[in-house]
């Protein structure tokens, strides 16, 4: 082993936010987790040699590594070199600079893995802390201890704390804040049965979890201290709503992580009763065995003990995830649905939105949870999908649509070809003319760095009439921009 | 040389964005820009051996060749394994996957180096392809490409030309458009004179010189093609206003550099007529000689040509921009003013913002650029003041304290010590009562891509009544809300 091959090589070199060209041991463990991910692949029926899988294995590895590399990192090193002597007041009548100016920064954006379910989650985090002993720390030091602990194994609340307590005793100030917002990605069951419970408090617009969480040291402890107030007005005045992070004082009962809400017990390695409904579940077949085996693998080399309390079931969750993009070729028809003309429906008064052109059908905002097959990562967001209807007035119903969507999401994919593929088989019932648009945010590319959390992708396919007549096309494209104007 | 000395070497470890430990003409590279920001350090009258400035030089490197790094980066080398095939349409009816179906990545967060003033600037960059020949690129290539030639020193139409170039050249598709958003910082003499035009077209919220370009390749090259329209409608979607790139299919006549505008002769390094007012500039002196002279040798350390059409006076407007911040212990006097109780004024109906508690005074979102002395990079933003009136009644007039505000910020600084000192000042007049809040984004933290565009520091200082009266302090903060609610 030792040294990295040149297709290893090659990759570490043209990528911008690879890891410096590692020593043994992280060669060895990227291709421990290269083997683990080969593992997962072959268990969702995939043949990892296939093009698009071909590097999978080395992607899933580098960006797992350098999402996790807060392991190695020491807060000790960011901290040292970084603390500057700075005057308080010289009457000390007050608070200000070196001793007790409170400083804030607000809005880091961070990402880190889900100890539970092994899932990238988002954070927006927020750190104050007052300066004492006449000595400031570098403001870009904030954000650099606070993304040690996010690039690691974590839950929100943990985090938090780790991050207070790790400012705490590297610069010694008077006292330490922290105030996170997170958000999770629902998995594709609460997704589905959920998707009409987007405006709900704890979801918010792009069908995430959120969690707001909150930590304190030193003076910030006392509740009523002045300086809590001072803290919360100046998050305020960037929009952050300290009253809902009030509500979260009191730490939630049970983990924030779906994962945790879902019977996964098939998954778990070995039967169990389900509390619930007292069935016993079978035990997990070969495959999800060695699945489950190969993400302890992972977790092992990314320098984790999967002993940990926290982490004991993570790989049967993660695996329970996954396998919910298990590659079938059988699987529409196993779905439930088979698209043909027999889902045709009469046009009713009710049931679908058209536009003012009476005969172009339209279905927005249909959700959607995929599986990008480049980093074995999520990518989410909507589906937008017009056509025209059959001569007879025949149209297709949205829970229709809606599953059609779902089976072309649920798999190793990528936005491509799920445009296509939605665009062809709506056209192969309806042949006239279809139109597809998809919206989506990748967690490959957020989680990565590449992209910022406001980034999004967007693809389009064009059949028939929609690619020969550009007046149906721009309709379409504006009823989807009143609909979102107007909140629809 | 050859290798890194025990100090380098750590800044290279603990430094969480930092470069791969170098190689010997890197190291180089670094110790020739050190060397030069020592020299700006001296012309600015500062001490380059002050704890806070110990280390700036070597910041300023990193820094400078990491923003850079693009020089190095080869875009065949991102492309390359980053292409695969994927399926068109097969009955070719229509545009889809990999023949014709339009991809774009919206809202790509760009930072690069204007190659006028050597400062950095912001960009949004929206990139559209239409895949071609059944094969399609991993979607963040799109970005990474892009990133390559934001990370050069740049100007928005060379930029926009170059990603939408190399893409072409590298994916081969039928046609590429980007499209750039970019935001240059304004100089202070432009940010102080223009503080009234924030509402103006072209700056924005926070003060900041907007340009936005556009470049096409391709099918894109022809305005009329029905894909322009499907490119920018998919913009529209995420609030990206297409009739505002309209108005720019035309380059602008000019630089969009604001150093572009002023006159700079007298930095020119040799004398100059003003082609405006026929006037002879005066020679620089020595020290900004060498300090120019410093400058060019940075940008040949970058592996830039200085003798580029495009960089031969970039050296002197660098320059001048620093010189802005030249440290002075009498600049006080010399900037016009002097604050004592001959600028207290008697209160007057108009002029002074008053809160509901009558006796203090509050003036919000004085505009303030600084430049801070770890990075050698502007941080700006705006201050917001509270006081209690002396007894007779008497205030202090809104321009004053924008003239104590410019003062305090224009030298190398750092927020907690802008934030007391201005307290201070205000204190030694009117001692009964201070409050100062400082908002600021810093341009060093968002370059080197410690936080993202939207993050944000805020510093406070209280004295007197405001450190012993919750209820005062309180009432302030909420003003602050209740004017930045209304669009103040």
């Amino acid at each position: 082993m030792g040294a990295l091959d040149d297709a290893h090589l090659d990759e570490e070199l043209q990528d911008a936010v690879g890891l410096e060209p590692g020593s043994g041991s992280e060669t060895l463990s990227t291709c421990e987790i290269e083997d683990a991910v080969k593992v997962l692949l072959h268990g969702l029926g995939e043949d990892p040699g296939r093009e698009g899988l071909k590097k999978t294995p080395l992607r899933v590895a580098k960006a797992l590594r350098d999402g996790t590399r807060g392991y190695k990192q020491k807060v000790k090193d960011i901290v040292q070199g970084a603390l500057f002597p700075e005057a308080g007041l010289e009457n000390g009548m007050g608070c200000a600079g070196g001793a007790g100016g409170l400083v804030v920064v607000r809005d880091i954006d961070l990402f880190s893995y889900c100890e539970s379910c092994l899932l990238p989650f988002s954070i927006q985090c927020h750190v104050g802390y007052i300066p004492s002993g006449e000595r400031v720390v570098g403001l870009s030091k904030l954000s650099r201890v606070a993304d040690v602990f996010a690039r690691r194994l974590q839950e929100p609340q943990r985090l938090a704390d780790e991050i207070s307590s790790a400012l705490q005793s590297s610069i010694k100030p008077a006292g330490v804040a922290v105030s996170l917002q997170c958000w999770h990605i629902q998995f594709p069951e609460t997704l589905r049965c959920k998707s009409n419970l987007r405006h709900s408090s704890k979801l918010d617009m792009q069908g995430w979890f959120k969690e707001s969480v909150f930590s304190s040291s030193g003076v910030f402890k006392d509740e009523n201290h002045p300086f809590w107030d001072d803290f919360l007005a100046l998050l305020k005045f960037k929009g952050i709503d300290m009253e809902e992070i009030d509500a979260y004082h009191s730490p939630p009962a049970q983990s924030w992580c779906p994962s945790r809400s879902m019977d996964i017990s098939s998954c778990n390695g070995h039967s169990t009763r389900n509390p619930t409904n007292g069935k016993v579940s079978p035990k997990p077949g070969a495959a999800q065995t060695s699945m489950i085996a190969a993400v302890t693998s992972m977790i092992e080399a990314l320098g984790e003990d999967p002993s940990r309390k926290e982490l004991v079931g993570t790989p049967s969750r993660f695996v329970h995830w996954l396998t919910n993009f298990k590659r079938s070729n059988f699987e529409m028809k196993l779905n439930g649905f088979n698209l043909s003309r027999n889902d045709l429906h009469a046009k009713t008064a009710n049931g679908v939105a058209v536009t003012e052109l009476n005969e172009i059908h339209t279905e927005l905002n249909l959700p959607f949870c995929s599986q990008c097959e480049h980093h074995l990562l999520p990518f989410h967001g909507v589906v937008h999908i017009g056509y025209f209807g059959s001569d007879e007035g025949e149209i297709i119903q949205r829970c229709i649509l809606q599953s059609l969507v779902h089976f072309y999401g649920i798999k190793l994919q990528v936005q491509e070809r799920l445009t296509r593929q939605i665009a062809e088989t709506v056209y192969s019932v309806l042949g006239t003319g279809v139109i597809v648009v998809v919206e989506a945010s990748h967690i490959c590319m957020i989680s990565r760095g590449i992209e910022k959390v406001g980034s999004s992708t967007a693809t389009m396919a064009l059949l028939g009439r929609f690619s020969t007549e550009p007046k149906a096309k721009a309709m379409f494209l504006r009823t989807i921009s009143k609909h979102n104007a107007t909140g629809g």
